[in-house]
């Protein structure tokens, strides 16, 4: 049946409605955003669509940041906010989908076209009677914007939106005059579903790639994979893992792409962080003959606390639409028809590389006597015990993110985090919207169980977004958020050298009432301060089932880090001690021999 | 003694130091903004300023909210936030200064001009090399953006984006690569002020304008002056009030100026809001044969709730750098120096308008029983009696900007909103700043009383700032927060007309316990359900000394609205019966002779 008949809708139905359906047809079911003045014309279409809900975000920067969590999961996201004052407070969260690749459709609502013909200063303009500064601000963030006008073609104009939005994985950006919202467009044309596939490539193109990168496949004789972010953002998960599965080859994860790649594959290696890697990673990597890194989204990347690249020049980096091959640069080539071609025509008979199983991901097992102060070394080998098949695992930019990458994945779970883009908050928006993400899977899928959502943010970072709780609580979600607090900023104040900077410092918030303050009845809020206490509460059953809302506030000291960034430190302060002078944090420092030290007093055991 | 010398500075400093001194200079001593990867070298600076403070706000937006708060007492602020993050963050509020007139530095720290040459991919960079995006994107809503580049002349760069923004009242945008931020400069140059004398307007157009506007003046039967929101913000107070009391015409305020003239002047008529102006405004606005509306921000403005424009064509308008006479208009002439012309010029001999004092400004006293649930028209009408002296009293977009105005502001008290702009949220980050302008204005002042800070915020408009909150607990300020608990966005559904509309309800939150999560010790937190309790609370002497922060709540019913709201609701009633069909709810409905109703069961006494 088709889906006008099955879902009983008229011969026309307005824009508004049509939007909707195109996203329920994609099985993105939550729209984000805030209403406003100008766009609640399109909120009362929502309530026309059965299967659809509106988030209801608390400010428009969180709703980004809910939208870019909930499509890294889903596919793509739809966010509307209101002109001018909404759209602007939500521009960062977008930025950093169009950064690292999240296909999301930002729609805002605009004064009526009349107004904007006439010039009226009308509320949430900039009083100059200037209508496409915000369009010019959102095309600066965007694979594609445009401004509706035309009626005739305006369902056409939301296709074209959302199509791209998907195939690219970026934002689209569409503003619509409310006065087109009641336009009626024919219903059919949902019965035509969206062509989301992608132009072939150039089979002359694509065949000299592919002879390329197969003829350094077979004769290399120490190859490594690396699976990097747009292996899940463009939709080729099963493509990477038969890549991996028939070579044999070693695997590696980028810290951005954890959770791609199973973790139980005997080849899978662990996680490649450019300097700051584990020695056992980093030799393989840096010594590899040739390195094929599937779903590029970067080839070579500084943070203030790490410097990412490939050491060997034998690289191909395979980005979402183009192969760079050594110095070659391919444009137009898509990565999911390239990756089949290549898995068409690779005959593993011609393989040199001598399979040796990748050095597996060493977790070391400590024990500590249980009254001990807790540790980030030690908290994240822990976790690695505690995660299960199906969890969504989000670390927060800062000192999360670089423990998360210590510890194991168990099969079919997913990481989140934002390493490029690296806003500080995101994950509290982006942990709301894999709730919606996980609550919908579990109702597609067979299973009842619901996927753990399990969130690892800063006392700094939660600051900045923490009202986005208040959302989770009102739709009843049951994330587990942990709160690992060191008072404060500690990776900047860390990276920056200067402890006592009081910049550094927030306000020592009470964590464990803010689910009460933001209305949950049903909850858990526990402070965990020992080693026992931390034990006690990963080894209860109870507390592994998700059946409500938790915040796990854990009691860190303020200058303790993960081995990483202890890692990236040495390396810096002994560069300075040879350079004789101080070096800038941000300058990617020569890698030298790393010293690998274990904190005060850990005692591994393995 | 010159300013080196008193303050014992080296003959060499660093660029950021020269930069936090110039705001010293111009007792703009709070800094507001947060720490990122790139501007912490600036920061390590303001620390070796004594003096200054880095206020440490907990999100970028409520940063500028705070600056821009700050801005609208003190003349002018200075905002720091990080390269791409950051900055993008704090770009809604930094809108609303650029519309509603606000001097604002907003300084970007940036990558090392060497990164920037070499395109590498950094964090916190969109992954395409370009660096000028977000330079692009702040260039839209500023009056002036730079990026830095000159180490010659980075001091003198400096001073030009701090006298722009004072003079223009508009935010600058300032970029400074992280690597400049050390680059030494002759401190002598502090010594020689800051020119903020504005260039002389040209004598002869001047002296046209001034004559014209004098000889409209002279001969008006029904003259009016209109003190709008650029009053203050470019320090015309005082010829304003000159003025008005020279002339003795009805003055009125606009609802965005509402605080500049002294509302105890006894031609002080009330104030002006357009089509939902009080009958007695109204009357005497549009039925004057000669409008002189001095400070005007916006000449026609329309809201979703009203629109305010003036009827007579015998209009001058005074903008800040421009007059409109009638229908010609004359840029370049600054507001200050015409307005010190005119009074040079006036003899108020030559006056033809009778002088009979503007009707007073109507507080209906009502009694109502003390356990009558509360009402928007009886609270306001209380607050007149309860504003004290000095008061800064500010409102947010919703239904404290329609209340606000039907009180009476005591002598130097001042208001604050955002009407134009209309950004929710707003106020919370506003009176963060407030409150630290209002403690340096005591220290400043021979008074040690402060005055005393004092917020309006609805429920649904808390919730998107609320953490800016923490930060007023962390520095011991003082303010009022009463909260309009009207349990979703009111004002919106209100004028859209969908009161069940799911989309307007907001979680409800248990906001007695925000101080006390926020870690406040020393505060008071109260609900305020009856009619009894309010006046409890009024009349509670202690209550009107601000010597802790106080969050009030006050109880409302859903859909209970300030007179203004309703009156503008009915016009637009009646205006839809006329026509016989639904309006939208953004055109401005015509006039009609309004129907003044009264909530239910109030009993006038006056």
């Amino acid at each position: 049946m088709n889906y006008t008949r099955s879902n009983e809708l008229p011969h026309d139905i307005t824009l508004g409605e049509f939007l909707f359906h195109r996203f329920k047809q994609l099985h993105s079911e939550t729209i984000f955003g805030l209403p406003g003045a100008f766009n609640t014309q399109l909120l009362d279409k929502l309530a026309k669509v059965p299967g659809l809900r509106w988030a209801g975000n608390t400010n428009e920067l969180n709703a980004a940041y809910a939208a870019d969590g909930y499509a890294r999961l889903k596919g793509i996201a739809c966010m509307i906010t209101t002109f001018g004052v909404g759209e602007l407070s939500a521009i960062n969260g977008v930025a950093g989908s169009f950064a690292e690749h999240v296909g999301l459709l930002h729609v805002v609502g605009m004064p009526p076209t009349s107004a904007q013909t006439k010039q009226l200063l009308l509320n949430h303009t900039l009083g100059n009677g200037d209508y496409k500064v915000f369009y010019r601000i959102a095309s600066e963030v965007a694979c594609y914007s445009t401004l509706m006008a035309d009626q005739d073609l305006c369902a056409e104009e939301v296709d074209d939106c959302i199509t791209r939005a998907w195939i690219l994985q970026k934002p689209v950006y569409l503003g619509i005059p409310i006065n087109l919202i009641e336009t009626m467009v024919s219903s059919a044309k949902l019965d035509k579903p969206l062509n989301l596939k992608l132009p072939p490539n150039d089979k002359h193109i694509e065949e000299e790639v592919v002879n390329q990168i197969l003829q350094h496949m077979y004769k290399a004789k120490n190859p490594v994979i690396i699976s990097d972010a747009c292996v899940i953002r463009h939709h080729v998960v099963a493509e990477t893992t038969e890549l991996s599965t028939r070579t044999r080859f070693p695997v590696y994860t980028t810290p951005m792409g954890k959770g791609a790649i199973d973790e139980s594959l005997p080849n899978f290696g662990g996680v490649f962080m450019g300097s700051i890697s584990p020695p056992e990673v980093r030799e393989v990597v840096n010594f590899a003959d040739f390195v094929l890194v599937v779903g590029c989204m970067l080839a070579d990347f500084s943070t203030s606390s790490f410097h990412f690249g490939y050491k060997t020049k034998e690289c191909a980096l395979l980005f979402p639409t183009s192969v760079k091959f050594k110095h070659a640069i391919y444009p137009d080539l898509h990565i999911k028809s390239l990756l089949e071609a290549l898995l068409r025509k690779l005959d593993e008979s011609k393989i040199k590389y001598k399979c040796q199983p990748a050095p597996p991901m060493i977790i070391p097992k400590s024990q500590l006597p249980s009254r001990h102060t807790l540790r980030h070394e030690w908290i994240w080998n822990q976790m690695s015990n505690w995660f299960q098949q199906g969890d969504i695992i989000i670390t927060e930019t800062g000192t999360s993110a670089f423990g998360i990458n210590q510890t194991h994945f168990p099969y079919d779970s997913r990481g989140i985090s934002q390493a490029l883009w690296g806003s500080v908050g995101y994950t509290v928006g982006a942990c709301l919207g894999a709730c919606f993400a996980v609550d919908e899977m579990a109702k597609d899928s067979l299973s009842p169980v619901s996927r753990r959502v399990i969130l690892f943010v800063g006392d700094g970072a939660l600051q900045l977004t923490v009202q986005e709780v208040s959302t989770m609580v009102r739709w009843g979600l049951k994330p587990y958020i942990f709160i690992m607090n060191n008072q404060g900023y500690s990776v900047d104040r860390f990276l920056h050298h200067r402890s006592n900077a009081s910049y550094y410092d927030i306000q020592t918030w009470d964590y464990l009432r803010l689910l009460a303050t933001f209305g949950a009845r049903s909850y858990e809020a526990r402070k965990i301060v020992t080693v026992g206490d931390f034990l006690e509460m990963v080894q209860d059953p109870h507390f592994a089932r998700n059946d409500k809302i938790r915040m796990l506030e854990i009691m860190l000291p303020p200058m303790d880090v993960p081995q990483a960034l202890m890692d990236r430190w040495l390396t810096e302060q002994e560069s300075k001690k040879r350079a004789g002078e101080e070096t800038d944090a941000y300058t990617p420092s020569p890698e030298s021999s790393l010293k690998r030290i274990r904190s005060d007093d850990l005692t591994p055991t393995d």
